[in-house]
């Protein structure tokens, strides 16, 4: 039996992770955490009886409190980021899947790693602005850290029995998101209606407009390079529009292997967590005698600057990543919030790595990634 | 430093053997075999230095042993079938490359896998019509079989690291080869010529007219089953006519996963010839930013009625395979020698199950394989 706990198990990634546990026999959740979404946990507790809660809203957490009592439940029930820790680090638990989305999972999934916890990790941000820290500390604390992205996950099916030392390149696919092949004059009246209409996954607002500008796909790059040991150099993305592919590896033989299947994530994240085993189907299996046809495309990333901007924080290193992920979370609220243009997003980024560029070559340590991230975030919205 | 030897080296396959043995710095070409290709071997010993070397047709064994003596060469001649297993079953060798065309190969493979020789197998016939005995004698002598083909290499590579019994379903690609989309009506007509036109790959003629009738699928579908314990309920043919996916495996999660590549018969060869290790390229790599559009479709195993033969020949068992190859390698070299037309391939084929259907359950021995054979061809040939 595996023991988990889920770090924001109302998101669209934690709903899925408790699909597949419902569809397991093997896979318990002993904790589960979320912001404010107190009646959705309400229903999670009925079917899924973990034995911790966490809320990090408070008012949400004296609401889950009442509901535990009024029901009589052995649960319980945590508020704020030191009951966030509390959750990715309980005894009982063998893996975290760290499905929160922002900064916040930061320290929740060092900590959990300190406490040899597996991480099913789906919390971008967490290797984006921290991946040298996060990944020495693995290797110390003998920990796994699994892939639930789709392209991460296709990555690591796809060395699996090969040799880190004899992988080539990554060829990291992309949908290229709801305005691959417009320019730049296209895409400067576009809504936010348009950015959140994504023609191959349903994901949270946040992630589907970074894939519209295709910062998703940095944020990729920068993961890919840390999970898997592979210099910028090597890591090349291709526009795959069909989403069939999820991404490929180039040994140094030239053989590519590649990870297909339906656009689920479910099956990433059932493959983190029963890795090394398979198990039975719960994703659609693919019919190719009834496949589109498969194409492939460079990249624009002249138009879709974030991309560009990722591959040389990436490269840069440091604290750049930070800055970058910072102004990008920051930017997109304010999209979101429909206070700047689709096109500014790109340019408040690329501002704020100049603000900030004396501050790159600090210290990479938590404490300055999560101060120069606050002072990112509050820099775009007192500016923009 | 890999030692081997290599049966048919004159072949398409053996040049390409040779053409990686030349490039790469730990394999030794020990022993060689052709049939009637004197100057050709002339050539090879020149470059390669071989110890061993053996001709098939006694003429020409004669003029390489004057060749041998004129030239003052440390080398032993050998000739005929007793030669060619001398060359199989070499003391300083560690591998067999069996790249000779049609039943010869099938005593050299059984002898040199009882001198425990990995086989770095390219002989189809041996799998398909013994790969029973072939598999068995092969695990109890700890010996690896290794595909050469690229089909075979492509689902050997997307199963490394995986369980056995974790897959579903191998999808074994197919070009379609030059006749695809086309129905009996259109195929009624065609010429050699047509015939010998592979839109991918430059072959030798007899698999290259086995393209065109999909037969060469249905022996790749034989070799699958035998090579990977998959019952012939899961293997599927997809056929994909720009052949840059070479095959994939579906495990029980639905999870694809798939070996692409140039068409570039080097790298199979090279990777068997290393296994597991990966050598630096042979073969040129793939550019996905000026990737043709990959398509898929089910086969016609109306029109193309081999590849159906060859599945009920699997499914059935016992010595139709046999039937199936010899009738097969014969009606081939009577449409090669212009004697029959291309649709009479698949309608000799029929005919000759259904004349030995009684000895289809005789008992599976190499004896009763090499008579059935002969007594194959001669019926086809006398009666076509």
């Amino acid at each position: 039996m595996k023991k988990i706990s889920i770090l924001g198990v109302t998101g669209s990634i934690g709903l899925q992770t408790l699909d597949v546990a419902r569809k397991s026999e093997d896979i318990e959740v002993v904790g589960i955490t979320a912001n404010t979404s107190v009646l959705k946990i309400q229903e999670i507790i009925k079917e899924f009886k973990p034995k911790y809660v966490c809320m990090m809203d408070l008012n949400s957490a004296k609401e889950v409190k009442n509901f535990v009592k009024e029901n009589n439940l052995d649960i319980e029930v945590y508020e704020g980021l030191e009951g966030l820790i509390k959750i990715s680090t309980l005894d009982e638990i063998d893996t975290v899947v760290t499905s929160v989305f922002g900064m916040i999972g930061l320290r929740p999934t060092i900590e959990a790693i300190r406490k040899k916890k597996d991480i099913a990790l789906a919390n971008k941000e967490t290797l984006v602005v921290a991946g040298e820290i996060v990944m020495r500390e693995a290797k110390e604390n003998g920990v796994k850290i699994l892939p639930v992205d789709s392209e991460h996950s296709a990555i690591f099916q796809s060395l699996r029995g090969n040799k880190e030392s004899e992988l080539k390149k990554i060829l990291l696919t992309a949908s290229g998101g709801p305005f691959r092949g417009k320019k730049l004059k296209e895409l400067e009246c576009v809504t936010l209606k348009d950015a959140l209409n994504h023609p191959n996954w349903s994901m949270g607002k946040k992630i589907t407009v970074d894939s519209a500008t295709l910062m998703n796909k940095g944020l990729e790059v920068i993961e890919a390079h840390f999970l898997f040991n592979c210099p910028y150099e090597n890591i090349q993305v291709v526009v795959h529009p069909q989403s069939m592919i999820h991404s490929m590896v180039e040994y140094k033989d030239n053989s590519i292997i590649a990870q297909i299947g339906s656009p689920d994530m479910r099956l990433p994240i059932q493959y983190a967590l029963n890795y090394p085993e398979r198990k039975k189907e719960i994703a659609t299996p693919l019919d190719f005698y009834d496949m589109c046809n498969l194409t492939f495309e460079k990249p624009d990333m002249d138009t879709f600057k974030c991309l560009r901007l990722a591959f040389e924080a990436g490269k840069r290193g440091g604290l750049m990543p930070t800055i970058l992920n910072g102004a990008n979370e920051e930017a997109v609220s304010l999209f979101l919030d429909e206070k700047i243009k689709f096109l500014q997003i790109g340019d408040i980024i690329e501002k704020a790595i100049e603000n900030f560029r004396d501050r790159i070559d600090d210290a990479l340590t938590i404490e300055n990634i999560i101060d120069l991230d606050k002072d990112v975030k509050e820099y775009v919205r007192n500016n923009f």
